[in-house]
């Protein structure tokens, strides 16, 4: 998916997007339901716009969610990470992950997951 | 990568693409040289636009390149695979992959493979 300017999640989410899902993930992605150890990562690009292309440039972030019930319980059991460019270590998220639950909370007939597998 | 209207490679390859790489695959976008076992997947997924972002429609078709240096002597080491849509058997390379390497021979100090690994 490619998110362009004027989105409603334009500047921070302007670009191309990668979601990836480990097989926990995958499973909730099919029935609604993500289990202990379900990890997603949404992975988003720069896009450069070219004449009959878009090609992606450097990454602009990682957010990671990890599903541990117990540990999270206060954010839908799910645990939010977001790390600036490629780095491991440099966090965008400093509030537990309130923040971005607050507007996953929208999805949560969906396990808190806005992402959709393509059909 | 996204091509679009007027890219000289439309309308066949209009759309999203994403390219898959196996252990061997990625060893050699990295160093340029291809192993036996190398395979690389480029698929392409019908682009939908929309004011202000670019989704995924159904999968348009699935190009492999399967490295076998003896097997495919003919064409680089490489053999070439095109499947329609979401079909496992139905081919779209009826020539033994030479249309397919005719226009990859152009990379050829790239190991034959058009694909670069993001910087």
């Amino acid at each position: 998916m490619v998110i362009k300017e004027g989105h409603p999640f334009s500047p921070t989410f302007q670009g191309i997007h990668h979601i990836y899902a480990n097989k926990k993930a995958t499973h909730g992605l099919n029935s609604g339901e993500y289990l202990d150890g379900a990890v997603l990562i949404f992975d988003t690009i720069t896009s450069i716009d070219r004449k009959d292309s878009i090609e992606e440039g450097v990454r602009k972030h990682v957010a990671v969610m990890h599903k541990d019930a117990k540990k999270f319980a206060k954010t839908g059991g799910w645990g939010f990470e977001w790390f600036n460019g490629n780095s491991k270590s440099e966090k965008m998220v400093e509030d537990g992950g309130k923040a971005c639950f607050d507007c996953h909370v929208s999805e949560k007939t969906r396990g808190y997951v806005f992402s959709r597998l393509r059909k």
